[in-house]
């Protein structure tokens, strides 16, 4: 085990759309920083809902509201020492760019997937249908009034309509050992990893994650 | 210096009224832990209001949902090493000790003050006297509908009637080296203190606070 000392904080920060594979990749990335003996935290999904943003809504005003509200902890967490996990779908750029500047050791990891793909392959519940169809309003994407604007300059891209999740992953560590907040590289956990309780995170039967934030 | 290394996190958990001098003492708590080179932030007033709590009220529910939002931050910060000082107001037994039994490590400070005290001494924006004029509404201690629900068992109460901030300073280290969470209960700060920016303490002319959370 690399056991990081004096650990310096930083905040990996997943943006894409819902379904495209976030909490999936930041799941496997919590473990991996726990392997190392590394403090580190998960700000996604029903625990940021249920405790950050109950009452907020899918306005813009509200959406941003809830992407500094995370920004806030993950900066808190961040200047402490801790290596921090959002992956709020955080669909606007400004919003994204607030968050940057405010904690500054950020990383910013694009996970791209197309609409059409998650509709076709990994939308169980049917709500990409439905907000292609029209019946869900606000629907990030897909409805006209919730745009997702693309990072232009992201510190990293994955593409998980080509890439495994491991290779995401990888990815991800190579990226953070380039940038100095890692010393390797390796991936330490194989197989089954105990679930951190801090995402959505379902793994359906199909392979593909089934609900996320 | 008396430099903690692996520091154990704990939260220290000031309330008390408006104006009752919790920002002081905790700006007094902030500057002591940092002297010591410990990891520490404060919770408090416009920071959370503006980072946390925008949008709710003063009713019971918004109070509450309040306070757990401060409590699922001091959760996160010291269950990864800091020490996180929280100076709600929260008026509610049920709810602080939702966040004791959230937090575990939880140091429950009362501070003591009446509110014809505050209303004679501490309130030059008048506040205290429009709200027994029934001018302001929601006013805790006040108002029929916004009790005050004194602490039954803190780790300490200090009198802010009768002693000076040094002093009620002085009994919250003691108490932090009896239940082990520091090494030495000496002050270490004497005399100005560079304002952390993290409450809304302003000192009055008359040495009292003018302004808290």
């Amino acid at each position: 085990m690399n056991d990081q000392k004096d650990q310096k904080g930083f905040t990996v920060w997943f943006t894409g759309l819902s379904g495209s594979g976030k909490s999936t990749i930041a799941e496997m990335l919590f473990h991996e920083f726990q392997a190392r003996g590394m403090k580190t935290e998960i700000l996604d999904g029903d625990v940021v809902r249920q405790n950050l943003s109950k009452g907020l809504g899918f306005s813009k005003e509200d959406r941003d509201t809830n992407i500094m509200r995370i920004g806030f902890v993950a900066n808190l967490l961040t200047r402490n020492g801790v290596a921090a996990i959002c992956c709020p779908i955080s669909p606007y750029k400004e919003t994204r760019d607030a968050n940057r500047a405010l904690i500054g050791e950020f990383v910013e990891v694009y996970v791209h997937a197309t609409v059409e793909e998650i509709a076709a392959n990994r939308d169980p519940k049917g709500l990409y249908k439905k907000a292609l169809a029209g019946e869900i309003k606000e629907f990030t994407g897909v409805s006209p009034d919730a745009p997702y604007e693309i990072p232009e300059s992201p510190e990293l891209t994955v593409d998980t309509l080509v890439e495994t999740p491991e290779e995401s992953l990888q990815h991800v560590l190579t990226t953070l050992v380039k940038l100095g907040y890692l010393d390797t590289d390796e991936v330490m956990v194989e197989g089954d990893r105990v679930h951190s309780g801090q995402t959505d995170l379902r793994v359906h039967d199909t392979g593909h994650v089934v609900k996320e934030g």
